[in-house]
């Protein structure tokens, strides 16, 4: 079983080394990887480890390699299939934000209650009746769903796509999901967040 | 010093407590909340402690007390202005995200450094150039900031508007920030997320 914490340190290598590939770095060492990331070096080469790398030489790693070993690690050999539900202004917001970021994840159906929504496009992806999540789902063999509903629908809608055949949700309703252990959850609550950082900028909670 | 932990839990009981009067609920048990926030009863007890409400009868906490106390504790005694920085595709999302959502923390002045955006308003806020940070973030008292800016230029332009007088920051950037420890920063990792969703709904890293 490997820890969500590793996988999430290795996405942000995997970013971090493509920065380095298309500025034309050829070699990056342990170190200055763990600085980008906020880690020990100790720990990027356990992270590597970890993906069955082991390219390190005299100048480091070689970052092309690097980058190729981790995108084998992170990514699916085909691109993965990804539905957007909930097409309000944080889903159009999600919707452009992925659209042309990620080659190897790409939102290839939206879905909304709202009938001035359906059948129409976004960013050039259809938005289906969310009535019709099991048959799209099952059409587009789609695992992964972005979930940007309201809060009092979440749970719901949520229920409604796992049965349809997601089995992970990166979940920006406010509100925890109670799924099956098999459904891998990742909340991202934006309002809690801003009120966090509002609430410790005043300095308060400060002694 | 109070926890970042119990600052993000009391600002999910605070929405929960909003939804219940806005429903028109009376009353709610520390259980109730706590199912709601995925927490235990003695977590939500202790959590209300911390904040000084000690509402609680027979019947359960008094929504409305609640509500009220939860807000003067997080929020502060005016709205606080917030600085959105970098008006792309992430930021513009953001703007319209908060835009009317949270009276108490509002995006009164937005930043990019791309001509065509300066002095133009975006979702009725007006886009300033990031070299007038320090006039800007002073005048109009700001001490919150929303990073949307791209990784490379992340830690640069939050050292600029912490020099600026910024003190917390909501980092979209997908890069951590090396900033002086007064300052409190929140990432928010948006491809790192999905990416990891994705990894886990594979199916890939179960034993």
């Amino acid at each position: 079983m490997i820890s969500q914490r590793v996988i999430g340190r290795l996405s942000q290598y995997r970013r971090e080394v493509q920065d380095l590939l298309a500025e034309g770095q050829m070699y990056v060492f342990s170190h200055e990887l763990a600085d980008l990331a906020g880690v020990t070096a100790a720990q990027v080469r356990r992270d590597m480890m970890t993906t069955g790398f082991s390219g390190s030489t005299a100048k480091g790693y070689d970052v092309k390699r690097l980058a190729d070993s981790l995108a084998r690690f992170l990514d699916a050999p085909q691109p993965q299939p990804v539905a957007l539900v909930g097409v309000g202004n944080l889903g159009r917001a999600i919707l452009t934000f992925f659209a042309h970021r990620h080659p190897n994840l790409r939102i290839v159906a939206a879905f909304d209650v709202d009938p001035r929504k359906v059948d129409r496009p976004f960013d050039g992806i259809t938005c289906y009746d969310v009535n019709r999540a099991k048959e799209i789902v099952a059409r587009l063999r789609i695992r992964v769903a972005i979930l940007a509903v309201p809060a009092a629908e979440a749970q719901a809608v949520a229920e409604r796509f796992v049965r349809a055949g997601i089995t992970g949700i990166l979940n920006f309703a406010p509100v925890p999901l109670h799924l099956p252990d098999e459904v891998f959850v990742e909340p991202i609550d934006m309002t809690t967040s801003l009120e966090k950082v509002a609430f410790f900028a005043r300095g308060s909670g400060r002694t």
